[in-house]
């Protein structure tokens, strides 16, 4: 194919980095189908739209209000390579006029679900805690560690939240046949049950989980969610597992929950990161803490361009997409994200 | 029945304790079904050799060299409680009578995988190295940390040994769609394929393994089975998870990889314990260490219990034993096994 | 709620019967949640042209112009409960209105999936045909039938086209080990590979499947895919299973591969149904025969009525359909389907 | 190794044949381990006393009493490949002398899982009826003849009897998330737990199950254990496959329920074989007849020759066999088996 043949595509994928997300065979299978036009270091508005009236797909998520879509006369798809939906684009122009809005987010799922497992293993076991008093010669060894540990198989377990990162991590919960309820009010009690998983209500998933895993976006509904009555409601020894986003949670009710030993909990996400120097939180043994890590490895990010290269081909060929998330138009403008900085 | 009637089960379980293994229920399960001669503090050879020629089982394992055995003419089963075959057992002449030795292996052998898995996405993703790093107020944020993360989904895995160990492990990493090899030279090439499993000789293992888990127990063939030949052949970033028996490796020569920072590995099982107060292993970086914690948890524990009641009433009722394992002849004598202490 | 505040909802199934997709408690939650206009025996344009401009939704497949659509101004959601998307419809107009577009093809697929294992079961095992030979009296014991009997467990197993039927075959496959590859030129290679599966060319499945199920929709493209040079390709003793639409297949060279007895067959679909009464298929050996069938039972049916008050009730609330199956824009119109009568 | 360095083997595996078993390539094996005398065609009771004292191990199932056991001094296994364990061998003697009884029923399981799947599978939709209808142009097409047509998926299933059948079956139905119970005398409830089952009386499984699987071994106590008021107890439209031993079923009850179309049954086994000409089961519409044909394919027999080969070459690395069945001494002498023929 000629140049001119190859449908226009314009690469502005910040704050990705685009060799970040496309390996250089990736990379490569993007530029023989498509003429990309790579605007990664260029946010100079007026290049971006000297190029839009002949964009047959974006990468990126550049500000796209309805006079800018107005003149991408031939654009097909906008695909969002961050990871959450902004409300910079103007999305029911964008359907209407039949373009596809794709999201990148299961690019992230499984390195979320493994490393949510992880942080419910740890907690579980004690792993971290214990490797941090074999560095100050207070170890334990063979039972003397072990009071708290629990098995993960057969353990009541709760997923708050059915998306992207709870498909995720289901097969690795039910290798342990863990007895698991998921809450989500946005799903049908009867699509649950045909997809095998038993529904539950926020308050059962809290009284009777001893692993609980908070997968759950942000909406309006859903700002803290887990304030210290629900919190409240958790059985002793209960292990919370908090990888989604902050705002679901109170952090000071769970600060006092951890404080007292009642309850154990691996933290990924956090209302104000850095966490400040003098946090309490630093202090606390009942917590394992990680720093927004559980998504963003190398392997997410360049399945994010596999997926776009996949996908953008296939909607070049007259094919629907098959890899990337189709945004649904009832939600897309439910979400308050903000970008991970 | 009347007391008479119930067969005699002596109960000398050290260095188990009774009330660890038996919870109330499973006690009076016992209880219900034999008559329970309990010696766990009665250590006078003269009160064992009292009731053995009456015995119908023993839980535990006390010395039983062949003339001992010659006197218990109603013995059928052996219950080890411990989880390892020590040579104090004529097992020829046990075995010669008819008597059942049986196991408690497979009760730890959940504990133990789940702890494994624990450790690998420990490794793979710098939890604990994360977490005590935000104790000193190191902690890294979303990608810096990230830069050596790596999933466990198909990622290249191998096992060595298979065993309990390795059977409780695999579904686990079955989730994960790994590409598993095993090497065990116990187990015929096509019995490892008719399991759906990939053989693999010690060599291909250590070169292709990205998670390479040691579950092997210890015989005079296992000792030092990997040395610094062996570790030297892993690739760059391998993750070594090592859970089973301390013998099997070369410690130093695992320091030294370990020093280098070219591999990493979670550890449970150590030459000696306390490891010593100033050895250098404290102070590696990509070591996640534990303290010989692997299986011995309260679940763990109670199941042995539930165990040799389940058993103890088949072979009572004229049915095999299905929960406990049955010592195979052929291995029984070849364990280098030590009592943990 | 009161009856006006209820939308609006126009029940035109035909040629399904109202009845046979809603249970009493289905129907039931459809008429709590809406204002339901049964036109299922009202055929006048009329009636329903008159309710239109209230509707919130549209249960079954009446024809739908865009000067129709123009006068739906609240209507919401289509909801297809024949199985089929057929050209009666302006798809792109629906779109460009943000109407919903949804299918009940995945009621049918667990059905299709059972049924067309059993046709392979029974091909492979001769089941009919020994059941057939009992009742002349010529059946045969032991060993003697079963010369050409193989087993599914770790079989080569092809199939051609993975939607809704290769996605519920799949797991009912892969509890028999089976090697797996998958012929779908709608989807890019690495969209299997990321879901587990081995793509492969239609010439590789051909020529080395032991099974072969087709699953294929057709277009244009599809038509007549295995012809006598395709049918050619099977191996010796090859499985063939046709469960999705007849014109995929040339029957008058499959006829000759199966009176040959070099291959074996399952079909469900004809070109005419029913087949002619002196059809020459109606006395191969080497066929089982089947009136399509295979997705049609009660219990698919009933389940699309769940489907539909399930995504009916999501989308009222905002939130998206998750049980039915949204229509593809890029492939809404490619199906060449006319209805079953 | 020179001849005299390998162990001999007896081959006399009547009523097997050793084509049937050893492939070429297992013969080979066989061969290159040991020094095997080939006893096949060779019934001189002289010719095995002769070899017999040499002898490592003992292909077959000949007559083995406590005298001729006590003159094989080397003996070391006796491998069955008839399927079952028949009482003219003294097991008590060889136990005492250490000899393995391996059995190779394994080897079957899978062939009659399949078997027995594609039976159910048959009675649910009706596969083999219409097919018998097509061919005498009495078929029915679309919906007209799955008004009883039931799924797998989600059933109410049962299990009688939980050995290598079960084990076998269990992964296929598990695919169908069927709501599973088993009753099996011979295993603890807790075991059953343990496996991820649900255990659950007789009473139970006939009362509830839409599929019932027969899968038990014939004992003193198992014989008629499905009667004419234990049939009655079956739901209305039960399916029953029956595929281990016919002296387990009432076969006078199973016709009378069959013929009144309460209920639909699978059968592969019968309590005379070949059933009489006249037997009123062939004319019954319910029935899906098989002539002992579930378990003895050629893979099965394959297995056969591998099993042995592999767990002789063990034993002979002082090993403990992985593949065969190792007689449990507690069962091997409560069976009613006799030779299929």
């Amino acid at each position: 194919v000629t140049s001119s043949d190859r449908p226009l595509v314009i690469l502005q994928p910040a704050p990705q980095r685009p060799e970040r997300i496309f390996t250089p065979s990736a990379r490569a299978d993007l530029e023989s189908s498509f003429r990309v036009v790579d605007l990664s270091d260029d946010h100079d508005p007026g290049s971006f739209d000297e190029v839009l009236p002949e964009a047959f797909a974006i990468i990126g998520q550049p500000d796209l209000p309805a006079e800018r879509l107005a003149r991408a006369t031939t654009l097909r798809a906008i695909c969002n390579v961050e990871g959450n939906f902004f409300p910079n684009v103007d999305y029911a122009a964008a359907f209407a006029r039949g373009v596809q809005v794709l999201g990148c987010g299961p690019a992230y799922a499984q390195a979320v679900a493994e490393y949510a497992l992880g942080l419910a293993l740890d907690v579980a076991r004690g792993i971290s805690r214990e490797d941090r008093a074999f560095r100050s010669g207070t170890e334990r060894y063979v039972l003397d560690g072990n009071a708290d540990a629990i098995l993960l198989r057969g353990a009541r377990v709760g997923l708050i939240g059915y998306g992207n990162l709870g498909r995720a991590l289901r097969p690795l919960l039910e290798a342990f046949a863990v007895d698991l309820r998921v809450y989500d009010p946005w799903l049908p009690d009867r699509a649950l049950f045909e997809w095998g998983l038993v529904p539950a209500t926020l308050d059962e998933v809290l009284r009777r989980s001893q692993f609980l895993f908070v997968l759950a976006t942000v909406t309006a509904d859903s700002e803290h969610l887990l304030g210290a009555t629900e919190l409240a409601r958790l059985p002793d020894g209960a292990r919370l597992i908090l990888v989604s986003r902050a705002a679901v949670v109170d952090y000071d009710a769970l600060r006092a929950e951890l404080a007292s030993g009642r309850i154990l909990a691996g933290v990924d996400v956090w209302p104000v990161e850095p966490v400040p120097a003098d946090d309490p939180y630093r202090r606390l043994e009942g917590l394992v803490f990680s720093g927004h890590r559980a998504g963003g490895i190398p392997q997410a990010f360049h399945q994010i361009g596999e997926m776009v290269v996949d996908d953008l081909r296939q909607i070049a060929r007259g094919l629907p997409p098959v890899r990337m998330q189709v945004a649904a138009r009832e939600l897309v403008g439910r979400y308050r994200n903000r970008p991970v900085t």
